[in-house]
């Protein structure tokens, strides 16, 4: 095979420079690359894609390749074009009157919250890389996050779309209409296709009002059934102010404390549960802190929580985000999960996948993390001290079995935010109902004739 | 040809007892049927698709029958099969913990309102049509109406469907996930699509907290500057607590208290413009007027609006939205629009407007009602008393071409949220982008290969 490049586009072949675009963040995913590809425009992008389709080469786009479960980067064919959208990374336009940002794809994130907030408005997607993770990717895998109990997912804040598609023509919708139905809409479906359909080149996004005021506090809940009776209150008490509500096991808070001395334990004993809630207000912090403090009065007179502690200065409330926020650095457990439950089913589900765990793996340790307003956990296990590591895949596969089926009895999801990637396609053609999974290949085949986009990646490969 | 029925399901074949499923509301689309068919369980429609695919007879899906475009009543063939959806009208479920409710496509909007505020929750969706028009009429179209500015059209309020697709095959996702990442999204295909891919049967539907206050007022603005401009600062001192915002022309309002004597003028004179705003509140009523009429003095001090009136009463407040909610019996002009603009753009496309149509039609009326803060205008024109009827339809096709035009020009949309239907196919073919277009066509065919859905509606008959 010679050494060919799509003429007049910026291109990296040694290994070295190729290294990094090759492997995900966590260096689990280890793929090869025929090249890597660094357009800098839309029309550079259809080059690539018209280059690629002619010669039936496939085409893996990356953004800022912080996927969790293996969505950008190649299998190890070494037969992929890797095409990276980090070059258009411009903020095209915000626009407070229409409550409107356009960036395209390689846009990062943090950039984009930063450009609202200087034009005196919050582009609400919050999750943990936004420091590196771009638009791009975070629409191809409709992302989650901190903030999606009252501002919805990466799908509701996204107002339009630019999409190559494979075979060069390109769909241009960046006007930011609220409302325009003109027939089929197109873009939902490249968001959260995890680029198998087409190459989002640009997006306009949904502003929101930035809050005047946002307040922290720690509820202490004895069980998750509790949790939900405090959802419940605070939604009827605070309704739209209610911007997050983060459920912590016992487990989890400890790791972060025994982790990070500086961030000291806000209940002792650490309570079974604890709940991070922050409501957003647009009269000021003295009226948001009342509505907290009356929330949690009201939660205790009722019995619903055992303890709560509000924050009283922005210090103090960036300590207890960041008690949420470290988890992920706290601890690495072996097996995770990132599942969404029916909300009212979330405690029969804690107790039920508690019980068969501990009966396959006795003394396993279950960490458990969630957005529980929107129903997603990040229900993690890891094995007791001392388990062999050869151990460690066929309890994995059980616990993930045991786990996914009970998800699957009470009509939840086996990806919550995260995506199916390479990792999860096996586990989505046995959780995914056949019909929907048939009219899913049904729309790639038209779509992708070829197969050529991200190969591999939610659908499972043709070879 | 004979007389053939499906068996076993309810069928109505006798001309009179057809008719009213056969001509729209207004009586501008008649169309003929073979017969009407009122299927009692998704088993019964799926029987019904499979039986008209069997035979290739179209296939026109109807709710309650309140389209504005013609979209639910079959052309003059009498080929097609009127199915029915108004016996399929159960509300499955209405869960307030998971803030969410099940319902069969033929449940009528106001019933799914009532069962949501009976779990004291709110189900936003509200339009002039609610207390006939169906679920999933309101989800094939994508409703909108008053409540998008906070809350999102009928699409942001769907959290799951069951549909029949052409060939008998049933989608079902009605778990009502808020976070749910498993491969491509099919739901967003069937809603907005009129029908045209396959038969919305149920839907899973997003309730939220119900506000504990709301209160109401009326501004007085020069210009639709000025409206845009106020709608900004109430972006930014109310958030999300600012539930409507409907912009209406001086002639819009005077047509109001002309036809209905017990509504009196709010203003007098009645301004070039007048704003109804609507202020939802989680404390109570005391602090929602706070809200209200802190924000009417802040913009009168800075010369935002001429006037203001803040309704002291629920009574009040209830004649100040029937105002706004009458405007359609008050008049019925013969040249309607039902466009969105990027809200920046609204004021200099009215000025330009105004300017090219009294050019056009000098003594023209200009007849304005609209959700502005999601762009939406029902953009009315009424030619001089006088012009002669033989006139109207060279008149209406030159004003129309001559709104469209501008519309798209700004980046707007012909169509808001009435969809395409009948009326505005040829439209869509002049205005869409030639790869939307076509991309469409390719999700049609895939989908429905025989062309029997809802055939002569958003997309060009065959024949």
């Amino acid at each position: 095979m010679t050494a060919q490049q799509v003429p007049g586009i910026e291109t990296l072949c040694a290994p070295d420079a190729m290294a990094p675009y090759l492997v995900d963040w966590r260096g689990q995913q280890r793929g090869r690359g025929r090249m890597v590809v660094l357009p800098r425009s839309v029309e550079e992008v259809v080059r690539v894609v018209k280059w690629c389709g002619e010669r039936g080469i496939p085409i893996v786009p990356q953004g800022g390749n912080t996927s969790l479960v293996g969505g950008s980067v190649p299998d190890a064919s070494g037969q992929a074009v890797l095409l990276s959208l980090r070059k258009l990374d411009a903020i095209v336009k915000v626009d407070p009157q229409s409550n409107l940002v356009v960036a395209q794809a390689g846009a990062i994130l943090q950039d984009i919250q930063q450009a609202a907030a200087q034009a005196n408005r919050l582009f609400p997607l919050s999750l943990a890389a936004e420091g590196s993770c771009t638009i791009g990717g975070n629409l191809s895998t409709n992302a989650g996050g901190t903030a999606v109990l009252q501002y919805g997912n990466a799908r509701e804040l996204c107002l339009g779309l630019e999409v190559v598609l494979p075979d060069g023509t390109v769909l241009s919708d960046l006007a930011g209409l609220r409302k325009d139905n003109t027939g089929i809409n197109l873009r939902h479906l490249f968001i959260g296709a995890e680029g198998t359909l087409g190459i989002i080149t640009a997006a306009a996004l949904r502003l929101y009002a930035l809050p005047r005021a946002k307040v922290t506090s720690f509820a202490a809940v004895k069980d998750p059934q509790a949790a939900i009776a405090l959802l419940s209150l605070a939604t009827e008490m605070v309704g739209s102010g209610l911007t997050a509500f983060e459920l912590m096991s016992r487990s989890c808070v400890e790791s972060v404390h025994r982790r990070f001395a500086e961030l000291p334990a806000v209940f002792s004993p650490v309570p079974a549960y604890q709940v991070l809630v922050e409501i957003s207000d647009q009269d000021d912090e003295a009226h948001a802190n009342r509505r907290l403090l009356g929330l949690m009065e009201c939660a205790l007179e009722r019995g619903i929580i055992d303890n709560a502690t509000v924050a009283t200065s922005t210090a103090q409330s960036r300590r207890f985000w960041a008690v949420r926020e470290r988890v992920a650095e706290a601890q690495n457990p072996n097996l995770k999960h990132d599942i969404t439950l029916p909300v009212e089913r979330i405690a029969r589900f804690m107790a039920q996948a508690e019980q068969q765990i501990l009966a396959a793996c006795p003394g396993a340790q279950i960490i458990v993390v969630g957005h529980v307003g929107d129903g997603n956990l990040h229900y993690n296990v890891e094995p007791p001290p001392g388990t062999e590591s050869a151990a460690l895949p066929a309890l994995k596969t059980e616990i993930e079995q045991l786990v996914y089926a009970l998800v699957a009895a009470h009509g939840g999801s086996i990806s919550a935010e995260h995506g199916i990637g390479r990792q999860k396609v096996k586990a989505l053609q046995q959780y995914k109902a056949a019909p929907m999974l048939q009219t899913m290949r049904s729309i790639k085949s038209v779509l992708d004739p070829a197969g050529l986009m991200n190969p591999g990646v939610v659908f499972e490969s043709a070879t």
